[in-house]
């Protein structure tokens, strides 16, 4: 296969769960391009493409090798024009910024966070230890105290998709009549609590949930190959 | 001239203040399309166009009449497909929507609420009955209680501007390089509180504070033109 995506997972190398990674992962099917998934756990992630990059998604593409899942898509959209758009034009990459900012500020702090045992349980066990020593100095908490209270925070969380919800009641994507980048973007943030974590996040008649099993149905169901956790 | 654009106006006619009259403004002056604005009150909204619409901006072209911004806009690009573009393509116009709820939700209840009695103060007085009846009647309080603590909360409100301010660290508009509808959605709610209100919304070293500046700027400063209130 000649495109690799290192893709982030835990101690089952069938469930990659990173927001990011999955962001690229459905970028690809989008484009129609067949990908060879590396399972890559947190401490490995050093070793991929001779330490290319801190962070995954790292992809691979018959040896270009770029990182982070805004310029992978970039370099997807430039590198396969011929293939469906995955921003639409300038606009489209512009506009798509801004929802990516959206998205890191409004969805990522309390799905991180009212997930993160479910994380911890998710990953091998060389990869619980760099989890909790780096995450208990980021959130400057024990672990199991972090997603405390999470039954409570979570009508404020989905209090906090209104602009996705409104929106929603004019057409079916972020993208319009059909998914483009934007939409994978918040669908990546969904998707990995949906891998790691059985608690409720949305409303199963919210729009924005949805929009969720839209997706989850697109390009092949590639996204529902790996079922939500139980 | 052939195109109006009926523009909610104070007691002072030269000084319109509504956020979504000013985001036809702005996207009339970005096609290059010369307007006469029509000063219109809250209560002579009614009377415009034999009552085409209970709100304004209301845009008649040529006895065309068009109302509700985002209609006019995609009204304007339709029309004029052969002038600047403010959405860039279909990708443009369903990131928009997104833009748009995400501005409704966020920057209007407490720019509405914080701006109350200036908002008032800058009404004839026939428009100040009706205004004061209408918004103790939504806000369930008297008038004067409604921006109470604005100085307090301002802090929450900047903090819920990080997706935009985000954003600015990879570009100068919404819209990318250049401005598009998006960024006049989001300018419109400036505008209507720089215009009627001095209270200080926006740190001045904040990015969004620059980003504003340079929408004034915009199309020979025609948002400039109108002072600040002082």
């Amino acid at each position: 296969m000649s495109i690799k995506l290192y893709d982030l997972v835990g101690k089952d190398p069938t469930r990659p769960f990173s927001p990011h990674c999955w962001k690229v992962a459905m970028a690809l099917a989008h484009k129609g391009l067949e990908f060879e998934s590396v399972p890559t756990s947190f401490t490995r992630i050093k070793h991929v493409e001779n330490g290319a990059s801190p962070l995954i998604p790292v992809l691979s593409d018959r040896g270009k090798i770029v990182w982070d899942s805004f310029a992978i898509a970039l370099y997807l959209e430039d590198r396969y024009p011929d293939r469906r758009t995955l921003f639409g034009g300038p606009a489209g990459v512009a506009t798509s910024r801004f929802i990516e900012r959206w998205s890191l500020v409004t969805l990522h702090p309390f799905l991180a966070s009212a997930a993160l045992m479910d994380i911890h349980d998710h990953l091998a066990p060389e990869d619980q230890e760099y989890f909790r020593k780096s995450r208990e100095a980021r959130f400057n908490k024990k672990l199991e105290e972090v997603p405390v209270g999470r039954e409570a925070k979570v009508v404020a969380f989905r209090a906090s998709l209104e602009p996705l919800r409104g929106m929603l009641g004019f057409q079916p994507f972020i993208g319009g009549e059909s998914p483009l980048f934007c939409d994978y973007i918040v669908f990546g943030a969904f998707q990995w609590v949906r891998v790691v974590s059985p608690f409720r996040f949305l409303d199963e008649a919210d729009p924005v949930g949805i929009w969720l099993q839209r997706c989850l149905d697109l390009h092949g169901g590639i996204a529902r190959q790996v079922p939500a956790a139980a």
